[in-house]
């Protein structure tokens, strides 16, 4: 039985293929009774998919593998905090628990810019634990922009 | 060229097509130049995706049809007024304006639960008209909910 740092950090493992080719390194797994059933990293770009996001593709994974939509029990692990599609995307799938690992001010859904799972009206709600493995996570973030920005300036250099 | 009403008679055929495989009715087109470039209904139960919504169905196809994650300069059509996740896919891939039939009080995020596009932080806020048709549009739901709860009785009463 793993703990959610361990968890968190296959979830990390996914955001670093990610930033292998170049996409914004985020990953996502999906625990069911202590097995991952599902693992996936943001393919936006090379797939040229707006919904292309870790956590969708996750779920679709963990969809297929389970055969149900309703994904019961299940615990989500993202290394960046949803956006609004992936925060909806969890409760369409009534998955149990998202652990989050870095805010996101600019789009965060589950307490930055907003926290969706306050808004009444919907009929589940996930609980959310957030903060795991953070600066990891950030620091993913912050070192792949870094670099696209020194790229970009040696390319206007030249 | 077509208006409003006549593209959303357009998405009023897919959510029927839905209807006819005993899918919750709902459809939804994208329309780019005055073309349509994508069609869709949901089709949650007979995938079991819990992301096989209308919306998201056509925002892939879309997609797929311009070869970009961004669909700039588009328009969604939707039967029914989008959940927090489809809310969130149009906000993504940047579509300018969202024209949706039916309110839902049960799960809506554009304007009835909350209103996803006034939450401040996002980079991109899509246009909204909302009531077009929404009687044709609710009542294909109530008529299909109503047939449901009627065959359960059946089905009790046998």
């Amino acid at each position: 039985m793993m703990n959610d740092e361990q968890y968190m950090m296959e979830a990390i493992k996914e955001a670093k293929k990610a930033e292998s080719i170049d996409e914004v390194p985020i990953g996502c797994i999906i625990v069911k009774n202590n097995q991952i059933i599902a693992r996936s990293y943001n393919q936006r770009e090379i797939r040229q998919q707006s919904t292309a996001h870790a956590e969708i593709l996750a779920i679709e994974q963990a969809c297929q593998a389970t055969g149900s939509w309703r994904l019961d029990n299940c615990i989500l692990y993202v290394t960046l905090e949803p956006c609004p599609m992936c925060a909806g995307a969890i409760l369409q799938s009534r998955i149990q628990r998202v652990v989050y690992g870095a805010s996101d001010p600019k789009g965060g859904c589950l307490g930055s810019c907003i926290n969706l799972y306050e808004v009444a009206g919907f009929n589940h709600y996930p609980m959310i634990e957030k903060g795991i493995l953070s600066e990891i996570c950030s620091s993913l973030l912050s070192d792949f922009f870094k670099k696209k920005r020194k790229n970009k300036k040696k390319k206007e250099m030249l």
